[in-house]
């Protein structure tokens, strides 16, 4: 008999070689259909896998990322035998699992892929699958999986002779075999809607100088309903793709002589910039932050002094060098260290504390240009900095006052739905860390109890600290339900050593202040890139640069038209007017693609009665009314998103 | 006889060999007691040289710029006889006349000069001018020269074997000799003041690899008067040195760690900015423009298309490189190549224009450390830049607007003695400028139009334009009558070429727009540095981050002080609260000292009867007014200060 520890901690005995979906049934029928995929002290096993001593058996089903992972694997096996059977001059190279599906890279000699072939590929995969064929593992010698390679496919064979003999396994469904190390699903049966996404050029092992493959891309779901939603959400995510609608709303363009992943923000971007920045400052000076600048640039010595060029030094933008004088400076990949600058350039009494330095920092960190993506992988970025320089003492109330600051950020802008993770030390290695231990677990513990008195909905992670100091991130989810990493809290204890940071304690004696590190946007650039995907370019109606669009039905009702604009800017909406000599239906067509959330159209009668016409983006009609009536409907819209702070 | 042409045009026989003085007594006795310097076809001449052609006669007294170099250059002479007469050892080297006053280098072996004996130099120099020795030009061989200072002045023996034989002059006066080029005052009777205002050591030839020799600076005058007045001037302007006035209103610090010549804004100084550049955004937005946002980098192939890697590559930073895919980038050194590109991003029509993209876009430029001083001259600075595009039909409207937006710019920060300078082509070297000339043409009379039309008191300077285009500056008096260059208004047909932008015209063909470049604070940092200098730090009443300081009689009266700020807010007036445990003289002394404009006091009289004593800045005392009366001085003074735009 051996040991089954189960993740409730639970343990039952079973007869040696049990297999995991042995265990699932013994727990329930119900469980055993659903389990696609197991782990065996923390390895990957199959479900088939008999087990053979005493281990922590963890069972996944679809719901899992590992589960999903096992089902896409799976897919990728039912994909090549497909490609083997529909081009027999195929060779298969690689084929795994990604974040949303699965590819394999091959080899198709004088053939080609394409679009209108997808269909064919995903019958003859459904075909497979309909099936029901078993994935068996089975171990071969060296010598006997490079017999089965020889001279058909010299990818699998320098693939295996990388391996050591003895650790070799086959892969067994169907007809087909492949050179594999496992996790599979218990078989292809299971696979019920299959898509081909894609298809690309991938050079073989990575490298340009290699040959270039074919990249097959697809993905796979175990109903017919998973998929069509997948590729709605798909569709969707398409539409509310930020480059375009960054494009069409002329936010944001990018120039090829300027350079790849430097954005330069058009007058509509540079605006929406603007407002957005101005309502983090007004909920940071309420919160007593204050602004500073600093330079785009320090001198290596700067980034020696705080460790970044350690860290970074060598991968990002390399140093600036001076016509004389050999002085060497660098792009400030982040501006900590210049705040810290800032905090030194007087020596503070612990009644001056704490010290809330904010900056829209734009940093430059290089990225690969094949990495960068619209604005939300970039080369230079502006980041919503702050620093808060504290006492130790301090740190409870500062912390809680920042999360504050981040959910009035995100309740305003419309993102409600958020989890958080407090990542710690990772007990087991404490030298990875500097810092007292005391402050850690001070720390931490403040973290904990600042998430707590918040009442957030948050995981403890261990060893995701950074070395520095523990913190706190949130995830959001946007409208399609895609997980961002947006805000981040940060403890810091190391910066204040590094720069020899002080405060005169009411001891008279020299003390170390405590860092906060903060951005609840992170990025301007990445936060407008999720918000227009979240909103789809529907921003909250306080951050629309134009509230409403004024159409005359025609070119008469002009004066009428600046009238109304007139009016709605006494009462604090921002409009604009469309007078051109265009039909309404197309004035209106226009006004819907460009965002606006009102459109005002003004005719005869409403000249006549002075009022206007209201249209909401979208259609809903609201009739003919007054200014101040429409004034009133404005504003309430904008309570229900902007929050008090 | 020779024809002698005077300045006015008109044109006077005299008998050869008359000399400039002769010219002036026969112009009138009184000009000729003025006379100190004379140029003759623009050639430096004594005012006793004889004239022997016919010529341009100018005749200059101490009040023309000419005038003084020739009085400066003098009294380095006198001051050179001086050193000799006092310390024996001493080799002369060089001693120019500067901006204000003049220096000489000298090598005084075992001698030190210190301000001790500052007073025994001037003394001295002062007996030699009573003198009244006339300074006489005399031509002398090379060899003569060479014999002159042999085994005695190394320094002038390696002048003079540079020099061709044949154009060797020294000049005497009294028993003191002198190799020189010429251009004195008559005689040293005319010095009637004289200051030695420092010394400092200068390396022989300006090289740190030669010996260093002593430079004594000194300044002289006409007049007793205007020494005094020169040195309370330069005691006023030590007192409003902005790098002192920086340090005690907390505005911006420095930090070596970061660099050299790389201002962090503290709190105050971002404060001050943000206000700045808000005011200025407002007018710009009044008038049409824009904002943009763009990188701080580019691709060096940008600034190569742009010429500005050509005329500054070498000189400035140097180029930043990838760790992988070999790109080179440049930190910008202007924003106009980015603005051409964001003008690029789109095909404009003709309806379209004129486009005005601002941005206050922070620019680094390298200059080398010696040559740093405070925030006049940085490696990092930003530039309230713009950039107007539009139709060579626009250009007279659309630079006479921006003259508008300098003036209310000048006018609102008190800035009301100005001058401008229109800058054209050297008409005899065409060919230094690039583009049409048709172009040039218009583009010149559209300046000068628009400087006639708004009434400015202006200069044409031939030869003075940019190789791409004419242009206007703005040189401002600051209240110590120092002149510096502000604003200034380009007119450029060389970026739109280069950059090949192009718009729709309404003939359906594509035409090439004209480009403004203008900056009517020039950049932040100098402007703020000249603002400081300017009003000793008494900003303009709108300007100021705090408009008041609450000072409290003692902490009895915090609640009524807190209750005065409540009202001084809600009447948009920006004020602080001191409710420090310190007495009110401290207090007033304190808010003096921060340049608060007014002091509010409070004790148990106001808070009695519910109003404030108030106090201006510099001791005005207003007594005792109600929170309303109060209100109405701060708008009066607002504006009498900012004006309408």
């Amino acid at each position: 008999m051996i040991q089954i520890t189960l993740p409730d901690g639970s343990i039952k005995l079973f007869e040696k070689n049990v297999t995991p979906i042995d265990v699932a049934k013994n727990i329930s029928e119900g469980l055993a259909r659903n389990v696609i995929s197991a782990s065996f002290n923390n390895s990957v096993v199959e479900t088939s896998t008999p087990l053979t001593k005493d281990g922590s058996l963890t069972l996944y089903t679809w719901n899992n990322n590992e589960g999903k992972k096992a089902f896409w694997h799976s897919s990728a096996h039912i994909l090549a035998e497909a490609l083997e059977e529909l081009y027999p001059n195929v060779k298969l190279w690689v084929g795994p699992a990604i974040e949303n599906g699965f590819y394999y890279d091959v080899d198709l000699g004088d053939d080609t892929i394409s679009e209108k072939d997808f269909k064919t590929i995903e019958d003859k995969m459904l075909e497979i699958a309909r099936g029901k064929y078993d994935f068996k593992m089975r171990s071969v010698s060296k010598k006997e999986a490079l017999s089965f390679y020889q001279n058909k496919n010299e990818y699998k064979v320098e693939l295996i002779e990388n391996l050591e003999d003895g650790t070799i396994t086959f892969c067994d469904h169907s007809k087909f075999t492949d050179l594999c190390r496992g996790g599979h699903i218990p078989n292809t049966g299971i696979v019920k809607a299959v898509k081909i996404l894609s298809v690309a050029g991938a050079y073989y092992k990575g490298d340009e100088n290699n040959k270039q493959l074919t990249r097959v891309y697809g993905i796979s779901f175990p109903k017919q309903k998973d998929l069509t939603e997948y590729l709605q959400l798909l569709e969707e995510a398409k539409k509310r793709d930020h480059r375009k609608l960054g494009k069409e709303l002329e936010l944001f363009t990018f120039s090829e002589k300027v350079g790849q992943g430097l954005p330069l923000w058009l007058p509509k971007g540079a605006a929406l910039r603007d407002r957005l920045e101005d309502f983090l400052k007004k909920a940071q000076k309420k919160a007593g932050y204050e602004m500073v600048i600093s330079p785009h640039i320090g001198q290596k010595e700067l980034y020696v002094t705080s460790g970044h060029y350690a860290k970074y030094g060598e991968d990002s933008f390399q140093p600036i060098h001076t016509p004389k004088e050999g002085e060497e400076f660098l792009l400030k990949p982040m501006n900590c260290p210049h705040h810290c600058e800032i905090y030194n350039s007087s020596q503070w009494s612990y009644r001056d504390l704490p010290k809330r330095y904010a900056e829209f920092g734009t940093v430059y960190r290089y990225e690969q240009s094949g990495e960068l993506h619209g604005l939300t992988r970039v080369r230079g970025f502006t980041q919503d900095d702050a620093h808060l320089f504290c006492t130790p003492e301090q740190l409870d109330e500062e912390f809680k006052n920042v999360i504050d600051l981040v959910l009035y950020v995100f309740g305003s802008l419309g993102f409600e739905n958020f989890s958080t993770q407090v990542s710690v030390r990772d007990s087991e290695n404490p030298d990875k860390y500097i810092g007292d231990v005391g402050n850690w677990k001070k720390a931490e513990q403040a973290i904990i109890n600042a998430a707590e008195d918040k009442g957030l909905d948050y995981v403890i992670v261990e060893g995701e600290a950074a070395f520095y100091g523990p913190k706190l991130d949130f995830m959001v989810k946007d409208a399609l339900g895609r997980q961002w990493q947006l805000g981040t809290i940060q403890v810091d204890y190391n910066l204040p050593e590094r720069f020899n940071l002080t405060y005169k304690g009411s001891d008279n004696e020299l003390h170390r202040p405590v860092m906060i590190h903060r951005a609840p946007f992170g990025s301007m650039e990445r936060f407008i890139a999720i918000l227009l995907e979240h909103t789809a370019g529907n921003f909250p109606i306080w951050l629309m640069p134009e509230q409403a669009i004024i159409l005359s039905i025609s070119e008469k009702y002009e004066k009428y038209a600046e009238k109304v604009l007139t009016l709605l800017e006494n009462n604090e909406i921002r409009a604009l007017v469309d007078n051109r000599n265009e039909t309404i239906g197309k004035k209106i067509r226009e006004a819907e693609m460009k965002k606006f959330p009102f459109m005002i159209i003004i005719g005869e009668n409403e000249e006549n009665e002075e009022k206007i016409t209201v249209r909401r983006h979208g259609g809903e009609d609201l009739g003919m009314i007054s200014i101040v009536e429409f004034s009133k409907i404005v504003n309430s819209e904008i309570n229900k998103t902007l929050k008090k702070f």
